[in-house]
């Protein structure tokens, strides 16, 4: 392995499989089926490792993740999108559906259509917006649109919910009672039940839902910490970086938004946390400087210190490669195999 | 050229050529020199266009983006950044000074001495904070930085700094005055006093200043424009995205953070701007999803609209490649050569 220079992101291989084994030991506990969000890793190693512990399938948001995952190995796959057929979009989803099992989201009449017209008929989840109000159908008008897709050729397998607006302070227990409540009352009659979110996952019982799909908690990060979702000895994924200035109480290093993202929700107390250092905040970003504010010493230049991003998802997007480590030295280096795939 | 689905990046030559060549008229009149930040696009094809137009060199904020651009061509870079030097990034720093005419920011003895001792004697340019409050020394502390640095053997050809507190509505005259407030008052007898950032590149005069550093400039982005640094009619890069959903005032397009960037300064109106669309809002952001309202029709499923980013530096770097287009249509396909050139 070539000498790895800051800054870049380190999984911590103990803690990653700890998170993903409890993930699958709760949802099965609890009688759910659990079919994890892979946006957040992009990776195939991960995605296998998911699968040995009793994935269902995979969750992907682009047609483009579910031909990579498709690729390395993963034979069920759910475009948690309601992905808009262009020619091109829907010769490569026909494609995909001869060779994996494939569900995908629609959320209109209209995407419901013109999906059977450009690909075919296509196994599909119905989307209901559960109060995050991005897409999705509100619950009383699931079973119409389902009985739409119905019509057009589809089989409706079910429904899904994604309750974003569980990422604030304290939101959580109402953002998995509106999901449940949500998906029981608009249940078309099919299967699927599908709902989860990282800070929601934990709270999903079975009956008004029968899988979840979190995504973030395979790694956490420092939004996750700051939710009261884990601790920082549940964060997986950080980013090594090297204290290349300093001045009073603060440090500057050499990670910023080009490998940490720029996600910052009102709420949070920064724009990363250091796991090693819980007093200390990270005040200020630019592309390739963090400005960490300490409460004691600082730091001094050349130290190396591990930032956990606010939103992971981001940060992982934003490499090539993730080296892994466990006992302190790095075991192994795994490609992002679907980084940027944005199509 | 294979055909290009959305979410895609998508650079208008026409305007990127104009960008390019009114800069540099622009510095030239002012008898200052232009060395872009070319962080901002990380491509080849313009670097070779600013360099073609004049411009004195280039600026990048990493060792590797240095190595990428040296491979293509430059002859004369500036890393403005306080690198430390680890023993590997001190090995490649002397390959790189063997090959182009290199200069390195240093804003502390320290660091100064340990280039000197990892790398040996360097060019170096004293970094200076003039109001951004991110990296380099207070203004008069910068004779006896440069002192120190020419102690250590390095050759300190001049000053530079950042202000990067232009970055605020109506904040470019006072940014600019700090600026040359800083470097005239921070002078240690050495030529070049660099500055510079596309907000105040424009307000920028000879004396106080050599050297102009904009970067953002070549594509502007919704920030210039909000900021009033430019018009609609001189961004010359948009992401082009699909219409997938739709409710009440709002359309939901397939291009989210992950391709536009989570970048959202306090005063934004929003995650980006639609030139086509002026009153238009990008309300909400998602990874793959931004919620766009609209105060008058909203367009359909399946249209396609173009996105301006609120920073396209962050945009950029999460692409392989820019779509070059010309007269409506598609010209060229550019690599993004340093994308994720962190190190």
């Amino acid at each position: 392995m070539v000498p790895v220079e800051t800054p870049y992101v380190a999984v911590d291989l103990d803690v990653l499989d700890r998170n993903v084994r409890s993930m699958a030991a709760s949802a099965t506990a609890r009688g759910l089926a659990l079919r994890p969000h892979a946006k957040t890793h992009k990776t195939i190693e991960i995605a296998r490792r998911q699968l040995e512990q009793g994935a269902a399938g995979l969750t992907v948001a682009t047609v483009r993740e579910a031909e990579i995952f498709a690729d390395g190995g993963a034979g069920d796959l759910f475009i948690a999108y309601p992905v808009w057929p262009s020619p091109e979009r829907a010769r490569r989803l026909r494609a995909l559906a001869e060779r994996v099992a494939l569900r995908l989201g629609v959320d209109s009449a209209e995407s419901a259509d013109a999906l059977a017209r450009a690909v075919g008929p296509l196994d599909v989840l119905v989307e209901v917006d559960s109060g995050h109000h991005r897409s999705g159908v509100q619950p009383h008008e699931a079973k119409g649109l389902a009985e739409a897709a119905a019509r057009a050729g589809h089989r409706v397998l079910g429904i899904f919910t994604f309750p974003g607006h569980g990422y604030g302070p304290g939101s959580q227990p109402q953002a998995a009672l509106d999901e449940a409540r949500a998906l029981a009352g608009a249940d078309p009659g099919a299967g699927v039940r599908s709902g989860g979110s990282t800070p929601t996952a934990g709270l999903a019982g079975a009956g008004p839902l029968t899988e979840i799909r979190p995504g973030v908690y395979v790694f956490n990060d420092a939004q996750q910490v700051e939710l009261g979702t884990c601790d920082f000895d549940a964060v997986a994924l950080t980013v090594a970086a090297t204290v290349v200035s300093r001045t009073g109480n603060r440090a500057i290093v050499d990670a910023g938004s080009k490998i940490l993202g720029a996600d910052r929700l009102a709420w949070a107390t920064g724009f990363g946390r250091l796991p090693d250092f819980p007093e200390a905040r990270v005040a200020a970003l630019s592309e390739h400087h963090a400005t960490i504010e300490f409460p004691d010493a600082v730091p001094a230049r050349g130290d190396l210190l591990r930032v956990a991003p606010n939103h992971v998802c981001a940060t992982v997007n934003l490499v090539d490669e993730l080296v892994v480590v466990s006992g302190g030295g790095q075991v192994d280096q795994w490609r992002v195999a679907a980084r940027g795939a944005n199509t």
